[in-house]
């Protein structure tokens, strides 16, 4: 999930000055300096570019608005097949160019320090708010959608999966070091339709990836569906916190790195609670050598700074041992 | 889930009568009006009475109101510790008697024609709210609590459990033929978290009720925890829409009957797609004996109610086709 963001007071400051979300996302120096401001504060082992899930239909003509409280907004959403047949694919050099550029600067100033994670999201997800127009919890307007006319959303989700393909080829060219994809609204979906209109969607990008690059796939609300995940072909898979770790272990074993899985709420506990999770989390891990810790899902604006921290120290000191211990 | 609600015209005729949703649930003459509705409308083989799951902690003091397309609100939500400390379990006989006399009328006019479910919400669910104050989907000051003070937050938990044990037991006195508590938001904790704050209230719930009436246990969300679920003792397992039948079936087989799982969202849809969704799901089940067709979760007020009478038509004559066949 993104390291930058609103409880840092460094990035309410940068936002400041670049007037609005979006402008942040599309000015490659301020995109950059973001993305490092966590890097700056704490000892953190990759970088992800900032950037958002929605810069794909934006560059599709669909005017993207993000705002405060409120959320995404389109301008232009998807209401008719005609408004799908009009669709192109974005050229990611040209429609797209300030993403790229904004790797270029990030890695510059990374000097190889540690990995970057370039992102997008995935075709299900993204077509979600395309169809919406705005955040809709209740899935309205997309799931009637996939359900009566089945092949149109296909055509949708194809062009979304080309579209993100080329995307990520692109941030890997201008120096990812890998690329994730983050499905945040798969969750959503009875298991069928899940298979059939998300994951895969996920397995077609992976899959024309080519192992170029690792490659990490993330369903929040996935916890059901960790073995097809896998079965992507991915390098690793995304955790959300309300998946058991052991289970998945068990399940998966092996085959893939596994990222998770702090619930981000515990952020807003107690420095002492923080420590216990991120162990707890640590030890169920175990010695497993692909798994990176992470939060289930994103910060939210109200954390504290420290709690970060605390957190983050927990994990290096806890992991150490465990590491430590294991190779004895 | 509730059948009556605001996609039925003569519910919203009722409702107006009555002028709020509360004045509906506490006036027996209305609840049994509107628990009835859907029966004369559909040949459903179950009612289910028209209630709320948050009628306990209105009963504790807590002041509930419900105001459309907002949710509820406590008027004195559980700030401190205090707070806790000064609730009482409701006598379900006086604070909630309106519940037992509705459902004493609804028994009456059944005439034992379908069995009545009686409900309530899971103390981890109903404390969400408690402590919220309102819907908050991030759960913010309610997940504090429970990680900084689980032996505060257990006292409220075993408070609402004994509560709401008594209820259901005073719902089974006054004629429920079954009882279902409503998780609905289990599925935001990690693993530990729910079967240290949710199932273990569950299941102390259904072992009390000891079998006197089949129990129905629901945690939306729930997918990655249905053999714990099933290990509560209940009679059956209600499964949301991601749940993929087929390995449900797969690991808890007989042990409970299995209760779901259309997408709500799929009544949006074309009579069609209605048909073929719904017979998806039959046909899934197959000639398991103990399968309750119902929807993952509710129906949303914009719903046509014709579209509601092609899935109960869809579900019967896939059913009857299925178990005339594997009689044979």
């Amino acid at each position: 999930m993104r390291q930058a963001g609103r409880y840092l007071p460094e990035y309410r400051a940068t936002r400041k000055r670049a007037g609005d979300f979006l402008t942040l996302c599309k000015t490659p120096e301020l995109a950059c300096e973001v993305t490092l401001q966590p890097l700056a504060r704490y000892p953190l082992d990759a970088a992800i570019v900032f950037s958002d899930i929605l810069t794909i239909p934006d560059a599709m003509g669909l005017g993207l608005s993000l705002v405060e409280g409120v959320g995404p907004r389109f301008a232009n959403p998807i209401r008719t097949s005609a408004d799908i047949f009009r669709l192109g694919i974005p050229d990611p050099d040209i429609d797209l160019s300030y993403v790229g550029n904004a790797i270029r600067l990030i890695k510059r100033e990374l000097n190889n320090k540690v990995p970057l994670i370039g992102f997008c999201g995935s075709p299900w997800t993204v077509a979600t708010y395309m169809i919406e127009g705005k955040s809709n919890h209740d899935f309205t307007l997309v799931k009637r959608m996939l359900y009566d006319q089945p092949k149109l959303f296909h055509q949708l989700l194809e062009l979304l999966a080309e579209s993100s393909l080329r995307y990520l080829l692109a941030q890997i060219e201008a120096g990812a070091d890998t690329v994730m994809i983050f499905d945040t609204w798969g969750g959503v979906l009875s298991t069928p339709a899940y298979l059939e209109f998300s994951l895969r969607y996920l397995k077609q990008i992976v899959t024309d990836i080519d192992d170029v690059v690792p490659t990490i796939v993330f369903t929040k609300g996935g916890g059901q569906w960790l073995e097809s995940i896998a079965n992507t072909g991915c390098s690793a898979v995304g955790l959300d916190w309300t998946v058991d770790v052991a289970k998945a272990k068990n399940q998966i074993g092996d085959r893939v790195a596994l990222q998770g899985n702090m619930d981000p709420a515990v952020l807003r506990s107690h420095p002492m609670t923080i420590v216990n999770e991120a162990n707890a989390i640590v030890e169920a891990f175990g010695a497993h050598p692909g798994h990176v810790f992470n939060l289930g899902h994103g910060i939210t604006p109200d954390i504290d700074p420290d709690n970060v921290a605390v957190l983050i120290d927990a994990v290096h000191s806890r992991s150490a041992t465990i590491l430590c211990n294991s190779s004895i």
